[in-house]
């Protein structure tokens, strides 16, 4: 098996160890394209930069196409506590072939499929990790974020996390599975329901609910949305939902869904990031039953009334991104065809406008960028 | 055995049925002493009052000892949504022997042990009830609030919800763990914690406190203790604790806890009715662990900042009373003799004076009422 | 609410009580036909027999069909090591309509659909009822074995424990759901699987087996049957069956399975009675995966060998008949249309000739008995 | 920090890339004595052998003790169906301290205890990685099995899998619970049961069961324990066992735990090897309990009847060796006084003198090696 050590006598190695090998040998270039900015907030650059040296436990992988998340625009602008490494290369959904590994890597091999998600590493060994909470550990390494992401043609990624692509994957298609879609099949997994039960998701009609809904579907379970708008229902309809709010026309949030699932879902999925919303679900939840929290908007508080959560006896449950374990079977469901993923194609040379249409809030539906325009 | 089916012809329905079983004959008066109020607030009289009769599913417990709980100060001030039943006998922590039965019980016999707790029956059919969760049942029947409780020498309690408690109990001080203990062994068994992981207990040296930090020791927990004011770290440590947090001391709840159990507990139970102390569990809790909610402060919010609950994956649940497993399990808890409860013991008429000082707030320690005096 | 005291004054009651509700008044009669047997294995009588009456904590039902049940031929012919009372009137798949109610009984009313299944009743005091598993109540009453079951016009149920069936159900195809679904629907629960996971039905094709693959496919299981003969497959795929195995034609059926499900199912459930099949689970079930028994095959073992069930970690699970949260979930999938019960309707004077058939194993699907004939 | 790279180089790096860390540079050897057998029961040599080096996600552990295990016995004669590395050193109950790691190490400091238990390394990709399974994984690498082990003064370990042996630890005593402790410790997590259920310890006062003992009641479960002979009830009473079985005295072990017991152990570790006690096991259990196989007879069955089985919903659950979490909560009731580990020290080159008593059977409790002498 190919293993990196040094892009210099790279082929000379290979050739070396094994002629019969000679297919899988990549030729990594030394430079490649990718979009970088300096600093926090300031201009992004689409140039030549360095192709990355996987380390002792890293795959390199040659990015075909990138999903691009809000998250990226909060990465570049520093909203959140955390900061990010600088210069940075954002993109968190990359799909790809490895075209290298470290010394260390077990289990892949040269023309893989893999996936570059969140979570681009984690320390393996604290109590988190222990119990496959990895995405909850203090050494996480994120793509795009502390570790140089997927708007590049070649990204590493952690072998351990990175994530497995079954052969014959659409890969431009397959990028936004790989950060929203796994993100809302961890949350579905958190509700911890049963097939035949009621789910609500709150924000339904939007990227990552549209997802919600056909994860959620394919689990068995029964789907209620609530989102507002024009073309919204049908969308859902056309997705696997079965009953439709909207909160632009209904009186009594609560008491619709109510009364539509008889006593509430048994689960919500609160991927909007209204603050009000998120509240209301506490409400309408079934007793029993668990409020999901997975949007992130800043500075907000989900506030729940004690007696009645008592006396309900519900759950707030947050759930972040998901592990290992979560990423096979997201990007199983996937792969069987039970999960649409609809996307605009552009060129990693337009990204910068498109960071320029998210924060002017002008974007609509997901972008992939294609790594080689 | 002896069933109930109209006092008129009991003894002789009894005579005719079975001779021999004499022995456990027992007399019913028609005429008891009990405490009853005819209206919200009103006066409570300690007088005769007629000796209920058990329904076909009921069995009739002749009580000898009755807790007294903050809650029987709320049903008869009326402080709760829900209407009381009226006129009313408040109680719900009586400890007695079974007298009777209806025609419809399996189970019992005459001279059980049986228990009369706050969930008096529920409608064993609805959703809720088939899960185990019969607290929640819309349905439920509550003593000392829809059906008349312990504050009398005969009360009646559904056969199937009644508490069996094991021959050769302590019958006054069982009486609080009818309440107060299986409230609190429930709440332990809902942080879904694991043996040699950290619980932490806001408000650890109160009646609920004591009861649960000697609970989560019998579990295998470590325990820490959040509470304030002189004695309070003795008693808490002679209960089996392990590290406690002086509020009145410290400078940083949040850090000292997370310091001493090295990330925070996995579990905290909020029998503190403080809504700053409950807001505050949220952030001192574990990574992936769980803040259950036990204590009910009237109109209040608990908050959770969303971003953080998300990236700690943190669960807020309500735990409500508990049900006949976690009945059965708390007074074999107690029973094995690992659970001390202390109380004072005064006579029934007497309940009037300490309903005063619930009222006025100079309650200190756990009444409990005799029935015979 | 009408309550059933006494046949005699049953419609004096009840016009005394509420002249409104006249139109649910239903005139009962006091003798019925019915199928019954004095000795075991002794004649099948269709005959005049009395109507019974329900007792406080009963509902009586009118049953218009009835499924029959190899446990049927059992209890005749007294095969098993309990004892069936005598003279007995068989059945525990019988769907009806509520005409009478003892006067402890809640949460129903005349008219609502209701089924008798094989859990009649349990004691709803003891361990086991405490959590869910009444099935395994030592005080179990079994419709068609301890308690007078379906075929008869009139038939007694506890009223927590007999089915409810949703308004609009075909009355004659849910018969059979309310043993054979229920129990392979609980089968499925039992195996402890996340929806996108392989199960392997062992005996895909029959009664049960045909239940079970329509009920996984709700659940979001991936289905993997064994069976064997011709037309097998065909059925087996048209119920949504994913991979078939036809044991008379496989010259491995472990390496078949584990190669199309990459490792094996992570649940087999066992509804096949070979002796040899069951232990053969075991072998190609997945590492940490669950072989679930639910067939009763006589005096037969499940031979696990050790070395490779410690080193695999699976487990071997027993999964006796479905608790009220099972049925009504059960019934919840066929009424949604999700599971289809083909069926042949006869009248219930011709059900002695079917017991005739099974006995001579020349039975051919599932038959339900028309009481009306 | 120090990483491992070349031991020619290594002081060099180390001095010129952080003088501060001086103290913590380890001068490491390039011979060492060890225990080592070059073909399947041939001699087994105590003799000078390389020090072996750190692959880059290894750390390197100079050995202080290693446990004696029988599993080391069937290492050595092959007894097995998987072979092992040869020539081999045996041991998997190393206690010691880092000295070196390789680069891609993270999460260890130099001079860090560490033990090197039974899994030495996993693929940490595959699905049973993934969740948790490292044990179970195809690519499971093994101390003492496919990895020079613990029987030399120094040795590797995967750093994600190598123990974390918290500070003041003592380092003989701890040695067999890096093995035999986490063993049992599994196999009580695996009965999946609450504090205060019983649990039965079928060879109850052996190495394996004294220690299974032990964590039973530290994890809050009341124990009965089977085995016979002089002595062997005073011991396991000593060790915090509630009721004791000798089999060499009882007539009807299933009556006898049955009654004790109040309907069976809701878990049951089977410890011993006897196939016949195993099967045992499965009678005994109380209804929905479960049975835990972790002994390893050799071509042995567990056989259950399939009526009872399912009728009494048993489970039968194979338990292998820990994982990541159990290791450390495993080692962490050690830290913390609540298991006691007594052992027999004698020095490594009398090793092959251990081996010799283990194949005679003449072996008495639990011998651990002093690598110095």
């Amino acid at each position: 098996m190919l293993r990196f050590t040094n892009t210099r006598t790279l082929q000379q190695t290979s050739l070396m160890k094994s002629f019969l090998r000679l297919q899988s040998t990549v030729t990594i270039p030394k430079m490649q394209k990718g979009v970088i900015f300096y600093e926090t907030g300031g201009p992004l650059h689409y140039k030549d930069i360095p192709v990355p040296k996987p380390k002792a436990n890293e795959i390199l992988i040659n990015v075909k196409y990138s999903g691009v998340c809000h998250t990226d625009l909060h990465a570049w602008k520093g909203d959140w506590p955390l900061a990010t490494k600088l210069p940075l290369v954002g993109g968190h959904e990359g799909s790809g072939e490895v075209v290298a590994m470290g010394e260390n890597v077990k289990g892949w091999k040269i023309g893989d499929l893999a996936g570059i998600k969140w979570l681009n590493g984690s320390c393996m060994s604290c109590e988190l990790c222990e119990s496959g909470h990895e995405s909850n550990c203090e050494h996480a390494d994120l793509s795009g974020y502390t570790h140089d992401g997927s708007f590049q043609q070649y990204a590493t990624a952690d072998a351990v996390q990175a994530a497995r692509i079954p052969k014959g994957t659409n890969m431009a298609e397959v990028a936004p599975i790989l950060c929203a879609g796994i993100t809302v099949y961890k949350a579905l997994k958190e509700a911890d329901m049963r097939a035949g039960q009621w789910v609500c998701i709150s924000g339904a009609a939007g990227g990552l609910g549209s997802l919600a809904v056909q994860y959620a579907k394919a689990m068995g379970y029964r789907v209620i949305g609530i989102d507002g708008g024009p073309g919204k229902e049908e969308l859902f309809k056309s997705l696997g939902g079965e009953i439709f709010v909207d909160f632009t026309k209904t009186k009594d949030i609560v008491a619709e869904i109510q009364e539509a699932t008889r006593g509430g879902p048994q689960g919500v999925i609160n991927v909007s990031v209204s603050e009000a919303a998120i509240s209301l679900s506490t409400k309408y939840v079934r007793p029993t039953g668990t409020v999901v929290l997975v949007g992130l908007p800043a500075h907000s508080y989900v506030k729940s009334e004690v007696f009645s959560h008592v006396v309900k006896s519900i759950n707030i449950k947050g759930s972040y991104v998901g592990n290992r374990a979560d990423t096979r079977e997201a990007l199983d469901f996937f792969a069987r065809g039970l999960i649409k993923s609809p996307i605009k194609i552009i060129g990693l040379s337009e990204l910068p406008n498109v960071y320029k249409l998210m924060e002017e809030g002008k974007i609509l539906g997901r972008y992939v960028v294609d790594t080689s325009k």
